[in-house]
């Protein structure tokens, strides 16, 4: 009996001629595709896939349990996730042992901060799967700045805004190059932390790049508000022919 | 009179098929394509687009000056380099300004460590140019890891090979998630800040990633010699429900 096979497939960072041509074939000739969601929302993920999914395809949203009420720190928070993941896993592993394969969309980069991760640790070893990489948000981020990112031996470091302040002041003003994410709601620890590494004026704020909203803002003018797709750069500066 | 646009397009790391689908309908499309190489060689960007170039495509491989006598801190060095780029950046000027467009061909993505920034920096203002992002040498590096790189809130540093030995040691006693690239060369220096940080065993070298002579080794079986596509990673181990 043929088992199927699960692809965890990063779309890149949002437009849709910027994923891989790997992961455009995959996506136009699935039977099955999966996706995360929020309840009651399309989710940003398909919506990259928009107009390419052939007329017989399956679709599997897969919906986030409600956990704005849960705080982050509260262990019911992780078992409602766990239990999410798992039994998103016992859907994909079904459709596989039914001998056709699932193509999971990802945005971005699976491997690099993403959700597919959750589920691919549970279901390696149980079903064959592979992971297509992606272009990341961070390079949409940089390329829409018109400004290298890194030269030389300039020093990168990624940090999610999720980190305490101490932490972000620490890790921002010992660094060339930086690429904040997750901004969103830590917009103002985020600040604080540049403000305290004295960083504040070499700063820019990308909101959704390589999307058709994408903006590039001075980090001096932003206001009281990030989107979720928002990323916080600094340039290097680094060593030049 | 229409002026040209010269197109700085990332192939990813090096499969045909992880190039972007906007990268690969420029390079099909394109009459100028131009690459760097070594002299006397085919160029490694441009053998990833072998097969895919119209038959009247018209190549322009822009040959790095021989350096290797000169050491990197001698001025010379500098001078040399930026004098080719100069040289580069003339002939596709003159392209474009007889009013054809130009894709210069990009290992990984263009705004990352690459050295297609040299020429888009002396470009930028004089020609229109466009950048396209593509899939980074380390996401195919961590994908063939098989293992996710970072969650949760790691922080993951980015150094090179070439910075100074206590450099190193101290940056990757410091982080998360780790990628060092442009090992080479300098195997032996960042294998002794590596054992001096305590972390060797944690550490892979992902050599060719996502090409024909893909090679994911342990870094405590490494022998002497690292070729120029070779990354070390560390893998993050944040918080995951
Ligand atoms: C859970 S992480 C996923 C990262 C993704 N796997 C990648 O490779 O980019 C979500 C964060 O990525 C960043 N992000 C991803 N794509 C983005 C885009 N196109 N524009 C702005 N931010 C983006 C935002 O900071 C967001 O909070
Ligand atoms: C000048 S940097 C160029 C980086 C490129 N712009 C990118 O986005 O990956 C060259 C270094 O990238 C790394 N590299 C790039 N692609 C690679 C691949 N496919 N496999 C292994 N290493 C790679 C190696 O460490 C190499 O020394």
């Amino acid at each position: 009996m043929k088992i199927g096979r699960i692809y965890g497939v990063g779309l890149g960072p949002g437009a849709q001629d910027l994923m891989s041509v790997r992961a455009d074939r995959l996506i136009r000739g699935t039977r099955h595709i999966a996706y995360f969601r929020k309840k009651g929302r399309t989710g940003h993920a398909r919506s990259i896939v928009d107009g390419m999914l052939a007329a017989a395809t399956v679709e599997l949203p897969m919906e986030y349990p409600v956990t704005t009420e849960i705080p982050f720190s509260d262990p019911r928070y992780n078992a409602l996730l766990a239990e999410f993941y798992e039994a998103s896993v016992r859907r994909l592993v079904e459709i596989a042992e039914s001998g056709e394969d699932v193509v999971v969309l990802c945005e971005g980069d699976p491997f690099f901060y993403g959700s597919f991760m959750h589920l691919y640790t549970r279901l390696n070893g149980r079903v064959p799967v592979s992971v297509v990489p992606g272009i990341t948000g961070m390079s949409a981020a940089w390329t829409a700045t018109g400004q290298p990112v890194t030269w030389g031996d300039d020093v990168m470091t990624v940090l999610m805004g999720t980190l305490p302040e101490a932490d972000l002041a620490d890790r921002i003003a010992r660094t060339d190059a930086l690429v904040i994410m997750k901004i969103g709601r830590n917009l103002n620890k985020v600040r604080r932390a540049l403000e305290h590494a004295g960083r504040t004026g070499e700063a820019w704020l990308i909101e959704y790049a390589a999307m058709a909203e994408e903006r590039v803002v001075p980090f001096t003018e932003v206001g009281d508000i990030a989107p979720y797709f928002s990323i916080l750069l600094i340039h290097g500066n680094g060593r030049r022919p």
